[in-house]
């Protein structure tokens, strides 16, 4: 098999799946199952995310893609006159091509710092709407939306997300957590919220597969199990339900035997870090340091062509006349030849 | 690697993909590519699909399942006032939970013959509508969708669908083909509708892959490149593009390596011929014969509980007090020790 | 002011307002209040259908138009994943131009018999919709839609209504009645169904305006106050909150002042007799009979074409090659004169 | 008739219609006319507002309200993968209980410079979004929305209107303007746009009918008549066709006789000129000076409790720990009595 050329620090989801992943869909592969995940791959994957996040009635789903998920788990949130709280920078709020909207909600965008919502924003927001005389009006907020970590690579903290939790208390909103890197979170060091923390503050969160070692697949998690009844139903009416669940089975299945999520983002975690270090000892200005798999560097235009020529990464956005911010990615499979090719070629 | 104990004809969607798609996966699977199907798998599939269909400006783009696909290319095709027409016991009409209308549009149901719309139910309905002075008050038909074959395993001929195509021309409609197991109309010998004759007849139709040997996956193939402007934007806003979207393109592509999807169907066949030719010898009496991989029986409910202990099978419907119908599927996999285990079983 | 020079019995909604409520708009005009409902005719107008309807929490609110109640109603009632059943001939199947798919709903259609819905149809679908074992891939039923009087004239008894309040039960399904013609059902001498049966039996009924001797507008009752929160913002949402809704206040107020409503469709009623029996001693045949203000009726092509040059009239459908159904419609204002002049006309 | 007893500035839309208006619906009240807008009222002020607009194919539709008339006109403009741009403060992005969104289109907030979208800010987002290499995965901007006379009510001149036609032209967007208030810029000395200018640099545009005189109805303008097919439908799916549809047509008859319509926001700016002036006089700090009919005033706290006891105003905002910022609405109708018992309230 033919390689890319180039090294690729574009993305994290531009390989395919962890080998024992592979290794069980070729093994189970003209095994008969009952479809749309009634399998028991499925069901033993679901046991043991219920084990990992130590909630043994939570409600588990498996998606198929970040955008699908959040289309589909904020609409079954969400009453139809409630919009959800988002930062700008969110994916539901810029990538997701208006998902959100077209299922008749309203993303209620406040300002980020580093990717993450600001507590204070939130609270500020929640009072304001309340105090306003012409609220009914306005569209409701049901739903906070964090991602962990961010599209900025940054984290919350465990008492951050109690902070947005005791807001949802007050407010009578849902917290919801996009975990489509949530592997590269739980390999962080400077992370200290678990999945059983999430299973404990948030009212529904996803665990990411495509970005963390599968071919596809987001598992969503409702710790409450009578909180959204029909369930099924709704993800059939998005076009979310796969005919052969046991795909999603399989794949979530291996990624929760032996707790191998929790180890998967390791590499991801220490390439980054590598690569950070050898960026400023180059003399590289990093945009900001981030604690997970994504490295936003500021670089020198005529540089950046050079680089570009050896090595493929992220467009961020201009930063001046002669300055790009850049975004390199590193995954669960990133090899140390790969990060050594990549030291090089700055 | 354990099998289920019980033969299984419930459905053509039990088993995993063709040894060549899994191969292929496998050998590919640290290779790196761009995402969301700018892959040269896609690529590759996508010239091999509009050679097939004769048409190489065909727009193909992959989608991952039936109801998805169906309910994004219909809100791509019709105009927020307009509906589709489809028979009673189309898919769209029944069991895709509500897509169509979540989408906005109204599925204007026609009554059925083996699953098959006719020609004059819709002429006439078109003729009714435009002669109704209120019908600027109702849904305007804006599209013809049939399956081929329909879920009752029923083929339309290619004179039916040239009417349709017609009828399209005169009330300015699109006409969409569902071909969710277009494998089994193209192997059955009672079939005379080509790839061409699709798509020279249809505005867009599918080439579905999760019934016909693809782990997951359906090809939309529209003939005419200009008419959906900006349809990447539409699928990702349904929360329909794959990331890895290699993953379809290596289905496809093997899908149509040396014409595999022309052939892949024919064990179906032949195992369905056996099969209702075996049940009329032993009696049974059959619901109405099939050309295709579906077969309709009508069992006695004693002999039915006798045989469900030892064969899996789709309940269809109640026949009377006494009977019931039960569907039989085979698929592109069926081998010929499962005919004769099944036969033996009757 | 010029008259229309032809008799205009097309339908019941060709006219203005009761002179009570023109007075009482133009002695109001100048007066300044508060918007969007909360205005002391408002409230007033609210306690007297309380009142009318004896349930003194009921919620209480005015929109503009049939179609526009119809859809925030059902949609405010329904879960996203259900649908609503209906008669083939209910307004929101035929009339609406998808106003509830549009908001994502499914029609779920039954047959009709005289524009009504049969009580064992509805339970046999229901019976059928669980027993069937792929019902949660179907779109799920969650309420029932009732016209009373129906599109055809015909009526509900009480006795009927208490029916489909106990499949509404047994199925936890909302039962709701559009009463866009509510005061000629009201008004009928056939009918035994009162305003506060209607509070008893149904989640959620309108009382018609705009066909009654209103302007424009319909009042909602929702007899169980807690049923729908944040209706306010629905309505909102949906573009049919009136700024100036004192406007719908006031006529609902003059509606209710002393009972008018139960008494205003009388002369529509006491119209319908008169001509019905008119057209039977002509030698008419009726296209069946109706107790309330729409008289339906087969006409004999040129017959027809001559009757067309002195009154308007509305079509219905075509007989057979040589007849035409037509529906004349009384109203509350309908005179005598009017009447006279229809039957020298015949 | 008892009459309000405190003095009513809170908004410009309590009181009813000019008594032009009222009389010819009294007159005209037992009259029997074609529905749906089909009637000679209707007809004629379609007239005259295309002779208005100097454009004389235009169509031009009644609706009711503001938020129906933002939500249809821009769901039957746009695509379904479009947004529109529109200010911060813009109508549709705050106070419409989120309809647009509802109809499944994004709103792409920019900042607001008195109410007003900058030129500037407009072209650079449009720039980035074209230059982002993923704006493929974001919402497409297909229209700009701007408010004549703003929420602020400040105003567009004939040059900025000129230059966002440019940028649509450029970017293949529609320009719409909301003419809620339009009156009040037509009556204000510091305009300088026309109908025939909007009619010639919008794609579409409302002239409003509920704060400019009539009991509720706006008139939608689209001077291209192939732009929008089948606009009736899009109309009734919306729940937004009143039956009675003459209603709209006389309101809009009479505002459109001897162009009333450029006069009769001409005591409202008046009022709010000798309103301004007094506060200023009387050392009251504007919070911005406007050039129509509302009026933004920054009060001491204490100073305003006052004042709240003679005078109903709308709360605007909090401006500091001490201070509010509070709305004065003047109307057609407000009369020299009212004005100097407002300033005497002072």
């Amino acid at each position: 098999m033919e390689m890319s050329e180039k090294l690729n620090f574009a993305c994290d989801y531009a390989k395919g799946a962890h080998p024992a992943i592979m290794r069980q869909m070729m093994d189970t592969n003209m095994l008969k199952t009952t479809g749309y995940g009634f399998d028991k791959f499925s069901e033993s994957a679901k046991n043991r995310i219920r084990e990992a996040c130590g909630c043994k009635d939570a409600v588990v789903e498996f998606l198929i893609g970040g955008t699908q998920t959040n289309a589909v788990m904020i609409d079954a949130f969400l009453k139809s006159y409630q919009g959800v709280i988002a930062a700008q920078t969110g994916h539901i709020s810029t990538h997701e091509a208006g998902a959100i909207e077209s299922g008749g909600h309203k993303v209620l965008t406040l300002p980020q710092q580093s990717g993450k919502l600001s507590i204070e924003d939130v609270e500020q927001y929640l009072e304001d709407y309340y105090q306003d005389e012409n609220h009914e009006h306005m569209v409701m907020p049901g739903m906070i939306y964090l991602s962990q970590p961010t599209e900025y690579g940054t984290l919350y903290s465990r008492d951050e997300l109690q902070a947005f939790r005791n807001i949802c208390d007050k407010y009578d909103l849902s917290l919801y957590v996009d975990g489509a890197r949530l592997a590269y979170a739980l390999a962080s060091p400077a992370n200290d919220v678990t999945l059983r923390d999430l299973a404990k503050l948030c009212d529904v969160f996803y665990i990411g597969g495509t970005k963390c070692g599968a071919l596809f697949g987001e598992a969503v998690v409702i710790p409450d199990p009578g909180k959204i009844p029909h369930l099924f139903t709704i993800i059939k009416q998005h076009g979310a339900l796969l005919a052969k669940g046991r795909l999603l089975g399989i794949q979530f299945d291996e990624l929760f035997r032996d707790d191998l999520y929790l180890r998967i983002g390791r590499p991801a975690i220490t390439a980054a870090e590598r690569i950070q270090k050898a960026l400023q000892e180059k003399g590289y200005r990093l945009y900001f340091e981030t604690p997970t798999n994504q490295i936003f560097c500021i670089m020198e235009n005529r540089a950046l062509e050079r680089f570009g020529e050896k090595v493929e990464y992220g467009f961020w956005e201009k930063y001046d006349e002669d300055h790009t911010v850049i975004r390199l990615a590193t995954d669960w499979g990133t090899t140390g030849e790969e990060i050594t090719a990549l030291i090089d070629a700055l």
